[in-house]
């Protein structure tokens, strides 16, 4: 049988088929998708399960004119292989290549980007009453969002809103009970109910906000999906289609470990065996370390408690969750509820680890503030992916946090070096504080494989003398400085340079900052996050406000964002890689 | 009759009187409030409005080890009056006087902070699970929230996760089809179908969140309350109860007039006469400014939009509302569908003004970031009540904007000098501008009173020379330099003094600050928002980056959070008055 897939660059030549050969297009597409992903790191489940409706929506919507918006986007691998990007989809997460979300610099059927969750319905919105204005009214637009994704309240407000709209607006939600864990929470189980033909037999929740609901129905029976579609292409004002699948769809081994091939690395696609790196680092991932200390604690301490939300497996809460399930909770796509939440918690005296990537903080920036800052209750937040987080790219990144934490009265900030400084300030945070504390630490592995020592109490607010030298300061926060380290060594003169870990970025060890400005000629801050608002402004703060007059100088990130690639490759594009922070220590070094 | 309300301190005076006493204590703690509102400013509807829940819940319920929090909190002078406040209530809202909010420093019985809408439901939540944990079974946690506020995406996201655990949780609703403004949204057209008797007869949204739902009941019924809050009382578990009440209930010109008598100002409290203030400035109110102009502006240009999260009066907003319905949205209260919407509608070529004060733009800072800058649309967001907003105290604020924002690339910032400043940059952002912007500007009026000129464009990224010294530089970013002006011409000394406006926070003007640095031995920047991050820091950084020596002085607010009292206090309370300000410009010019 001839290979249609390879004749599609556009959706116009999928419109030339007839609709008996779909199917044989979504065959084709994802053995396309697992040929690819099977052999580099990537997201698989999502787009698997989306295969039927992504034909179906661009063979029957006129995209890219009509305007089709991706939740998240974790599924939108088939959408961009049927949009243009076939033959350079390969090159997908790598630098310069394509996006692993879509991404409207990269092509005009990606209308929106995403990364983060439950924009689609507001995004879709806006452009749909948009036509309106501008006096297209058959315009058609279109946002597919997962059952994880709508129950986080910016898609209820979403919803909210176009229910009083006539905006030409369908949602469509594919639900497939899971999120990259599973979904949870109570709209999750009243969903499971409408599934399995329960009374509630309709969807009265979408109803009840005043759309024109469809579905249940199967979203891989692609002749359903393709008259539904039609259907309610020709239906004005808001329309809402329930469709149900099937994460991994088509895989048997993701079909029955969906939680592992939502991004499994690479894998032998006959078997489904998850194949291990080469030359695999064996020091823990920070989020184990994060994960296995919180049990350790919490067994000591019955008012500890564990909050993450939608991550327990991303952030390893689930080692808190299996062990006191009772004490540790995953609250769904809802990062603003977890932070008040926490501070509800703080209010009664419990110990609150509260787990929430950098990024996605930036979602409970008012909840950080306004509940938990102003009434200074000590809420222990753990930001998860801080700094590069290297493929997900400019939406994942975790550069912003310390400029946006450090503006916040009452806040204490701490950047753990390694592993065991994160696992002492994980301790040191449990046995009370008076403020709340940011612990930021990055994705991934570090480099101490014997990490599980005795714990040890940090000093609040002390600076870290890693190295002392003669001539040149250098203040580091978190684990770049290990790059820092290496390239000092590196540079043949260590002798000439001091090294400090300015672990607490908040409150600032004054003291021993004025002592380092008066033992050093020139000062560097290093670090993994924006300069804007980062160590770097914060010690020329400092210095201006305290009249030092010493060479300072910045490296960071500077004010721009940052896109997708290996963070070796991102650290290099910043020059905070070893090789370029040895060049700037030995060029600082004049006389 | 003898007065029952002079002898209740706390709620256990309340609970010696028997029940046919309490419709006498709600009409007296109804009068106590109107007597003192009606001669000062404060917030009057929300408080009648549930004057007799107030009494019925601290009379059922064990308060304060049953734990009751109140959402939003303007509704909360009943409940300040009945517990150990009543003697002091008439300061409430001055310096040192009781806060307009509950606040936990303030008294046991303000369980949780609030100001900011929609977060009552998980913070009762996090105490109700806390409860468990700390093995406290009968302890009961209520959550006291109106239909406006239960709309946000919030509420939703804690509704969800409450339906899922057995924490002894009651919501209340208090629906009153009001915020501030009228309610909006398919939620609130549903609410009111279950209201007026229309199938469904039973709030169905919150049953399949799995919630015990009761009502909806007629929330001005003693007799009625006390019954159900008592069998309520009895249910485990998350229970739900509808109660329908007229904001301004007992007083006919406030419930007919709910949007004036919100927050009416002094009125006359047996006609319901507006009192206007004695030495009326005449000069405009920034809002009326936004609001007029934005309606200019629209008039000429068929592709603006405004949108506002429930602040149509506040912001002033309303007028393009009126003039151009369709082009104008109060979405409710939903900043970040605010946000995202404006970012879809932008995709789409239209010149969206988004209006959000600056306090309620921490609750959408991620969509700032992910949905606007990362893509670089150019949605304009109006952050109103930028800087102190008095009274309302330090939830509503206006401090930390310059920092959180400037931190974000693409984004402009801009700070008008007064009314002509902030019609210009309006005008200026409407012809087209290849990035976001924030315009920030304060509460309250101005000192202009013929601001209504011809428009006349800002050229991007400039300083503007307010005034040439030979000496020192004073760098001012907004309103708070005409602050300066006067301090300025105070010192009698006015040619030691050169003074900028710093309209534009982003992008800096390099090459005139070069040209400053070079010509002032001695800068001081002065800015109404946190120092860390803001103007200060950045000018700190700006020197120390390009190897500045001259002395450099921050006045702003430094890392603490500001209470409640007028602006002029707060500006004593920071040194940002004239008088601080001209001890400080003379201070400087030492030889």
């Amino acid at each position: 049988m001839e290979n249609l897939l390879s004749h599609i660059t556009t959706p116009i030549d999928l419109r030339k088929l007839s609709e008996s050969q779909l199917p044989q297009v979504a065959n084709e597409l994802r053995e396309f998708i697992i040929d690819i992903v099977s052999q580099k790191e990537g997201h698989l489940g999502a787009s698997l399960g989306v295969i039927e409706l992504t034909v179906a929506l661009h063979y029957v919507f006129d995209t890219p004119n009509d305007l089709l918006v991706w939740d998240v986007g974790h599924q939108a691998y088939g959408h961009k292989i049927l949009t243009e990007r076939r033959e350079i989809f390969h090159k997908y997460r790598e630098i310069d290549g394509v996006s692993g979300f879509p991404k409207r610099s990269e092509s005009v059927y990606d209308t929106f980007g995403v990364g983060h969750s439950s924009t689609s319905i507001s995004a879709a919105l806006g452009m749909a009453i948009a036509s309106k204005i501008n006096g297209d009214i058959e315009k058609q637009h279109i946002a597919v969002i997962g059952d994880a994704s709508i129950a986080s309240g910016m898609a209820f407000e979403g919803l909210n809103h176009a229910g009083v709209t006539d905006a030409n607006l369908l949602v469509i939600l594919n639900d497939n009970a899971m999120g990259i864990d599973p979904s949870v929470g109570a709209l999750k189980d009243y969903l499971t109910a409408v599934k399995e033909g329960k009374n509630p037999k309709e969807n009265n929740i979408i109803k009840s906000l005043n759309f024109d609901y469809s579905g249940p129905i199967d979203g891989h029976d692609l002749p359903k999906l393709l008259s539904e579609l039609k259907r309610l292409r020709n239906i004005k004002g808001p329309k809402f289609l329930h469709i149900i699948t099937t994460k991994g769809k088509g895989l048997s081994y993701a079909e029955e470990n969906q939680l592992q091939f939502h991004a499994p690395g690479k894998f032998d696609k006959l078997t489904g065996k998850i194949l291990k790196p080469e030359n695999e680092n064996l020091a823990p991932k920070f989020q184990d370390v994060f994960g296995h200390t919180l049990v350790e604690l919490a067994t000591e301490n019955k008012k500890i408690v564990g909050i993450t939300p939608a991550m327990p497996s991303g952030s390893s809460l689930k080692y808190m969750m299996e062990a006191f399930p009772d004490r540790a909770f995953d609250v769904g796509i809802a990062e603003q509820h977890a932070v008040t939440l926490a501070a509800g918690m703080a209010t009664q005296g419990l110990t609150v680890f509260c787990n929430i990537y950098s990024t996605f903080l930036q979602r409970a920036y008012d909840q950080v503030i306004h509940d938990v800052a102003i009434q200074n209750l000590p809420v222990i937040f753990c930001l998860d992916r801080a700094g590069f987080v290297g493929e997900d790219g400019a939406t994942h990144h975790g550069l912003f946090d310390i400029a946006y934490m450090n503006c916040i009265p009452n806040m204490l900030i701490y950047a753990p070096l390694n592993e065991i400084d994160l696992r002492n300030i994980l301790y040191t945070s449990s046995l009370g504080l008076k403020h709340p504390i940011a612990i930021r630490y990055p994705r991934g592995k570090g480099e101490i494989i014997d990490w599980k020592q005795p714990f040890s109490k940090i000093e609040i607010g002390k600076i870290q003398t890693l190295q002392e030298g003669n001539k040149i300061a250098i203040l580091s926060t978190g684990t770049i400085g290990n790059n820092v380290s290496k390239a000092i060594a590196n540079t043949g003169k260590s002798e000439n340079y001091s090294h400090f870990h300015v672990g607490w970025i908040k409150p600032l060890d004054i003291e021993k900052l004025e002592s380092i400005f008066a033992n050093h000629s020139t000062i560097i801050t290093v670090e993994e996050g924006t300069i804007n608002g980062g160590l770097g402004s914060i010690i020329n703060t400092f210095a201006t406000q305290n009249k030092y007059k010493n060479e300072i100088i910045n490296r960071g990130v500077t004010d721009t964002f940052i896109e997708h690639g290996t963070v070796k490759q991102l650290f290099e594009l910043t020059h905070l890689d070893t090789i370029s922070l040895t060049q700037l220590f030995i060029e600082t070094n004049h006389d």
